[in-house]
């Protein structure tokens, strides 16, 4: 992979719409992902806002071949890989490669908790030796709120060293700044990006040096955060990180993932978007309608989807 | 499934063999089950302790085959099937029952944190109409320091409504013998077996009316605590109870799995069996040293293999 195909800017972590019956809808995935690709960010498919990890290996397989026989470009995606089992990881990992795919983003395993950087370090190196191919590019995923499962900068700097240009980055789920500062401090590089987990700290993430963000969001606010991904280094930057700030806001009145799908049910009039695989559960009419008075009040809107 | 065959008394997590490569090694495994078996405990694979959840699915329905092939009977397993994706616990718990095992030991999706009560119920909800089987009897897996989703009285009391007999028990992990005694005192029945989840808690369970344990020493100490819970109502037993915790504490000088690993790999003089797969890590030769010291000044055996 050239530096010229190296991800930068606004990625989406791709909400998974399913049916009712909770298969994945393959239709309404690739119109959402050719949304967002003409929205302007790329796309972080199976991601925590995916629901990946509920997900099998052979549905995320197969939502993958939907978008590439959409014609989604592989230089535009970045799926997650990172599984419990090391074999999980390695076969959605190789077939990421394989498809030609700009990187992976990988969870470590989250199921055991106080595991330690030996462990971790073996996992993300058994990961790399078995896929055994110089073109991947392996994005480490932190973000322990949920995975409990963090990344240290000692890991980070172990990884780095025993495999230079092939750990390429990290997502910063951590939503502690001071975090993602000391990973800007301490590794941003040309071969390797600091990308922040939440548009809250794009402006500050791209003035010390970031690559982008990753953030939830991107699936409902793409093209208002793309701007000022464009544009954070001019006069109206600040006043366009705090109307990104107070949008996301009004989506955070419900868990993120239901309520992103609840108004992307709302926007597209069709009541199905709103499903979610347990143990999530999906939005109450009455929280829904919440949201919905926000995002009037706020003015969102999702240019190119009527409502 | 008649009562007669209802698992009562002593589990064993049982630990998975995996050979250098990191591969399961189903010679070891079927001769450990084997001896688990003779040793009079039923075996309750695919758990935490079985780094259950570092193998695939396909693994898991191999491994299972293994023993099934080796002449196992099904009444005496009890697989782990709960995964964080509604399809792969479906297809192991579907899997289980077709083989005729006694039961499913199953967790709750465990990626999402602080998730509803709601949502786990109709995860399992989904799970038992998915499979759709009488003879399914689904027992409740709560390990809250692992899992980091506890599953509360409520919960339980919910389940217990909506699918009585198919809902057939709980293993306790929380290690929390004040949320053992609530479960006891709430919901022990003929058709709701508590089970503790060390043998630290196993007179106490007896006493309160509970139905045995499924605990990690099970590997490596299966004949002893077999015996405390046949003689649990004798004169000895509260000696037998504080020997057995002595032996559990000589393993806690390393972390369980890594230590029993271990441990069998010096009885059975087969280095291999020590390997884990990552994210854990297999014990230093000075831990080693020390685990057999402490083991040899505990008196400890494993009556059947030599060392």
């Amino acid at each position: 992979m050239s530096e010229n195909c190296r991800l930068r800017g606004v990625l989406s972590p791709v909400l998974t719409p399913f049916k009712e019956d909770l298969s994945p809808d393959l239709v309404r995935y690739a119109e959402h992902c050719r949304w967002l690709i003409d929205s302007g960010v790329a796309l972080a498919v199976f991601g925590t806002n995916s629901e990946a990890n509920s997900l099998s290996v052979n549905e995320r397989l197969q939502l993958l071949d939907t978008l590439l026989e959409a014609g989604i470009p592989p230089s535009k995606l970045l799926p997650g890989t990172g599984c419990c089992a090391l074999p999980d990881t390695v076969e959605l990992t190789r077939k990421a490669v394989e498809a030609g795919c700009a990187g992976v983003l990988t969870l470590p395993p989250f199921y055991y908790k106080n595991v330690s950087d030996d462990g971790l370090f073996n996992s993300y190196s058994e990961i790399i030796q078995r896929v055994g191919n110089a073109k991947l590019r392996i994005y480490l995923y932190h973000i322990p709120p949920v995975s409990q499962t963090p990344i240290s900068l000692a890991l980070i700097e172990r990884l780095l060293k025993a495999y230079p240009g092939i750990v390429a980055g990290i997502k910063d789920s951590s939503g502690d700044w001071n975090n993602t500062e000391a990973m800007l401090k301490n590794f941003q590089s040309d071969s390797f990006d600091v990308f922040c987990g939440s548009e809250v700290f794009l402006l500050r993430n791209m003035r010390g040096g970031g690559a982008g963000c990753i953030t939830a969001t991107g699936n409902v606010n793409p093209a208002a955060i793309v701007d000022l991904y464009k544009t954070w280094r001019d006069a109206g930057a600040d006043d366009k990180q705090a109307a990104l700030s107070r949008t996301r806001k009004c989506f955070e009145i419900i868990p993120m993932i239901a309520s992103m799908k609840c108004c992307i049910a709302w926007k597209r009039k069709y009541p199905s978007w709103a499903v979610v695989r347990p143990p999530l559960v999906r939005a109450s009419a009455e929280k829904a309608e919440q949201l919905q008075k926000a995002l009037q009040d706020d003015g969102f809107e999702m240019p190119g989807i009527s409502a």
